[in-house]
């Protein structure tokens, strides 16, 4: 059996906790949370505590806490030589205080509160700082994940700064969508068919060969039509639009707008 | 029974015969091409013809060919006061020659020759210049789609150019995403479930409010972090991740940077 702690309560230690306790082969012996009334949904479930000196021994630490507070936090836990972790794809292993073990456990995907989240097809990106820990951490990515990847402090910024292209800018592109559907009352839902459908096809395909559009045509009528439209009704989504066209076009060697 | 005629033969051409052909209550007469031999792999199945005057009578004529061609090709066709569409996003009805009926059949959906695409799932937004012809053409959509939609020029516009966010763009990003994999030694396929998971959202949630990411919760330090690691990388990518980020923060109240 393994036993572990989670330090925070925003939504990734939410999601955490979750899966963690729905494994049978782990306990969560205590959730810490400096501000306990935002779990205390959770307190019949497990032992919520808000005072880092009530922290009893623990095979792991979970720190879920935000990137900026990842140091100063963990370095003043009232123990060392234990394995603490924190859970942030932009922050190097080595932000963690040195007094402890340390260690990364973080769970590649977009955590909303409004949304539940089946941890099991979720990526789990680990780290250690020695092989025994590494195994462990192997081990309790396992019992929540049916991926767990070795990814070091490089690759999982790497991973991190991609899924903000992948992920945080291609929603923020359906929004866009959806101000442009709005403004010409045409129901965005029309869209939803397109929308999984360019997700489906970079399952099979590259994304350079994917690529459709009047950017990749070099059809610079239609681009100079869209270009009108947008300055017309929405001139803030102008230099979006010319940024994104301007790098397909270089993609497929095109000169740039 | 219905009959129709296809008018070029290029990705969308050739997937909406297979589309028609598909449907027990429509024949297609006869498929013309100026240049033939693309279609040769069809000539068993359907008539092929490379010369507009050997044109027969149909139901309908579908314009399948790219957008600057469609008005001159239309006003050469050697009859009138039949109905001729064309299949465009981003071309006005009024395009096609005034000497026949003229409406719009557009799929809203990216076709790719690698890729066979179910047409039941695709919505196909229709005018016409008439109630009779829209009724036809109402009739011809439902046989191969389960959404037929009324919409007009500018509507039609206006779903055009949002796709080419919600497509064209976002295949892009995808693309930037694997490049970023690429340049640091990761496998792209770790990004699938979260790229599965941002489309899976928005289509319960808002995208106003499925928007994650340092952006959204204004975290300047990430976002620096993510700039000086294009700039040293992939630095043809940082004008996009500016311009993106900008938009996000401007979206959410926040100083743009």
């Amino acid at each position: 059996m393994l036993t572990v702690t989670i330090l925070g309560s925003g939504n990734l230690a939410t999601h955490l906790f979750k899966a963690l306790n729905a494994s049978e082969e782990v306990i969560i012996n205590q959730w810490y949370s400096r501000n306990p009334k935002t779990i205390k949904a959770f307190e019949k479930t497990v032992n919520i505590i808000s005072d880092i000196n009530d922290l009893e021994e623990a095979d792991v630490y979970f720190t879920a806490i935000s990137d900026d507070a990842i140091a100063a936090f963990t370095e003043k836990l009232p123990f060392k030589d234990r394995l603490v972790v924190h859970c942030s794809g932009n922050v190097p292993m080595s932000a963690l205080s040195p007094k402890n073990k340390r260690g990364v456990f973080y769970p590649l995907q977009t955590f909303s509160k409004e949304r539940a989240t089946d941890f099991n097809v979720i990526p789990i990106c680990i780290e250690a700082e020695d092989q025994e820990h590494l195994i462990l951490l192997k081990k309790i990515g396992s019992k929540i994940s049916s991926t767990v990847h070795e990814i070091n402090t490089e690759q999982r910024k790497a991973l991190h700064l991609a899924a903000v292209f992948i992920n945080n800018f291609v929603n923020h592109l359906y929004h866009i969508g959806h101000e442009i559907c709005d403004v010409n009352q045409v129901p965005f839902h029309i869209l939803k068919p397109i929308i999984e459908e360019t997700t489906k096809k970079i399952m099979d395909l590259n994304p350079i060969d994917a690529q459709t559009g009047p950017a990749k045509r070099n059809d610079r009528n239609t681009i100079e039509n869209h270009i009108n439209n947008l300055e017309q009704h929405l001139p803030d989504y102008t230099a979006i639009y010319k940024t994104l066209t301007s790098s397909i076009l270089n993609t497929y060697g095109r000169e740039k707008l």
